[in-house]
């Protein structure tokens, strides 16, 4: 089946592939990562890539955080477009926290599902199968020209509804532990046979960072992930696609010296302001995977109580070392294109080393063993966007993550 | 002379150049000024450039206006390095205005100077001699190896103070008036025959953006300034040198549907809230020259008076239609990068239509022939950023204008 071109999601026209475009997202890598794996030798792949094809560094969308980035690549938009801006949102009329990893939060199609719609073979691997099923909206599987499932997941496929039975013995590779690197290597496994078996036009791999969250760049569980990443990145650039690595977020080490995480407690501070869960902090990194960063990030929202000064808060917040950014929601929506409807009456921002918690007694920190680093704010926007082909990057003065796939055809489409 | 490799200036390295490294500073030139006169023909050399060098956006310093940009490109850093803001400080402890254009004020020696030092021969002609003053910070006459001068007072210079006597008689052209095309144009004509005769390894040509105030994208006398500007920057081309094209800023229709400006006028507003005078805005674009836009632009900066409420004053202002930006001084520093003992304690930005005055009665818009248009805002931040050879911009995820001379000098030292 040939694809109908030109392909357009949300106002966006995409190049018509000639060979395979991919989009990998290493969750949480940090640029650092990628410099000193390829110092120490580790990443000959990405060292050539870097110097024969494309290299930039690119903004993440914000929060810095895994679900807003992933569904902004999905979608070649910003949160404010798409929707999705957290793992989760509180709605001030029930007064409930809602999980925002269903599909019906997705306010736009995806790209894959417009390549779909357009006749093309999609296929999308991710770690976690939250991802899977926001990533997955809008495919199809009945014309065996879709593929859609996690690692995490993988021994449970279905053709109806994954478009293959039983990934995980398909590819001959255990289901992995969730917190695992292996979680990610799955990914990678998967792609390279996806490429060769399947053969998509359009594919999309997105990893876990559980081990970004657990080692700093020179440290071995780090440099044993990117070795690993690249000897399959090797095989699909053998095999002809067109491929642009680029990253969710970046992450930064936020501990104090003793090791111990930095934290403003946010939900502490306004309880004593303002009386005991009169203002409610949301913060939208709590999913239930929560052992590697304790739902601690450097970014939160907050509601704040009728007739509460709103500007008296944002400035006494502001005052807080560590905190680098308060702004209003109507601020937050210009400055960080978020939706409106989704995000409190203020929006917190921490710095490199600094991260947001909600009351001290409800975060269970005893699960974190090694210092914590975590992302979620502005110092975590720096991410890698590398493209094994050379392409002109175009001329706009901001790049960012979620031109991925605009690049990632645009190469496949030489 | 030799230069002594490698040159740096305000930590950053630049590449020693092998033939003249060139940066035009194009004053307002909007990208649309570009796109219209090259589609029109009219530039036939940039149209070239675009297609066979290099052709990406810039971002601006904020505020998005003439000094403060200049300065940042002749520095490599923006305003918090250099110190330069706008055309005039406020000095709340004697209540004085003072004007920023003398030396004094300027924190960071100049790519020039540095070049200069390092043995290089370096020239710089600007329109206006405010800039010229400024830009020729740190620079010798004694060796005839700079030269530093401006069209408006191209008359008057001396081998002692600009390295040339009589730049006017020099080139065969009249010293321009003020508000012309042709202060401009005396810029471009003045650096092709320095390229011929003076052989600098480093210039710097800066223009004037009164047929910009002016003249919209498709107006005739923007046209004519464009391709009166291409036909220079062909001879420049064609000589061997490495030329960058940027610009200060860029610049936008600020008037309502009858002609007449659009102003939020904020000293009013202040007055009927906290006391006739209580607080003092300033409009850092005033200059003596104020003919072609008012003192109309998109940036202002309040002090306020000891006890106001800062926040609740913030809330207010951010609520008036056409005001985008409300930020406290704190933030200013950090988002917009500019020095905190030079701007008030409320640093106010508005929209693409909208300018912000101080009051009513004391702007002088009788000499505004023409429908306002001006700048200083985020909407006028994007600016060209076009190379007459096909380099490699980096990897930083955004680019700024006040990166020209690493690039023009990267450029040339191929």
């Amino acid at each position: 089946m040939t694809i109908q071109s030109p392909v357009e999601a949300n106002g966006r026209t995409y190049p018509t592939p000639k060979t395979c475009a991919i989009a990998i997202c290493l969750d949480g890598c940090e640029p650092e990562y990628l410099d000193v794996a390829i110092a120490k030798g580790l990443m000959p792949t990405l060292k050539r890539m870097r110097e024969t094809g494309t290299d930039r560094l690119a903004h993440s969308v914000i929060p810095s955080f895994t679900n807003p980035n992933n569904l902004s690549i999905a979608t070649g938009r910003p949160p404010s477009v798409h929707g999705i801006c957290g793992n989760f949102l509180y709605e001030p009329e029930t007064g409930e926290e809602v999980m925002m990893n269903d599909v019906r939060f997705l306010r736009a199609p995806t790209i894959f599902s417009k390549f779909y719609e357009a006749g093309a073979r999609v296929a999308m691997v991710t770690a976690k199968d939250k991802l899977r099923a926001l990533l997955g909206a809008g495919l199809k599987f009945d014309e065996d020209r879709a593929v859609a499932f996690s690692s995490e997941r993988s021994g449970e496929t279905t053709k109806a509804e994954h478009g293959i039975d039983n990934a995980s013995e398909w590819l001959g590779m255990d289901v992995p532990e969730v917190y695992s690197a292996e979680l990610s290597e799955f990914v990678f496994a998967a792609g390279v046979k996806l490429l060769q078996d399947f053969k998509p036009d359009v594919m999309y791999l997105s990893t876990t960072d559980y081990i970004q969250h657990k080692f700093a760049p020179d440290q071995q569980g780090a440099l044993d992930f990117y070795a690993m990443f690249d000897k399959y990145l090797a095989q699909l650039d053998e095999m002809g696609a067109a491929i642009v690595v680029t990253a969710d977020h970046g992450m930064k080490p936020k501990h104090l010296t003793d090791g111990s995480p930095a934290v403003v407690y946010v939900q502490d501070v306004l309880d004593e302001w303002l009386g005991e869960a009169a203002a409610r902090v949301i913060l939208p990194i709590t999913d239930p995977y929560v052992v590697h960063h304790g739902a601690l990030g450097s970014f939160a929202t907050a509601y704040l109580p009728e007739g509460a000064d709103r500007n008296d808060v944002i400035a006494r917040l502001q005052a807080i070392d560590g905190i680098t950014h308060v702004l209003t929601r109507e601020r937050a929506v210009v400055d960080f294109e978020m939706p409106a409807d989704r995000i409190g009456d203020i929006v917190l921002v921490s710095g490199e080393n600094m991260t947001l918690g909600t009351s001290e007694h409800r975060h269970d920190l005893a699960a974190l063993k090694e210092p914590l680093r975590s992302h979620g704010g502005l110092t975590e926007q720096v991410v890698p966007f590398i493209v094994n082909r050379k392409i002109d990057l175009g001329n706009m003065p901001d790049l960012r993550n979620f031109d991925a796939f605009f690049y990632a055809t645009t190469a496949a489409a030489i």
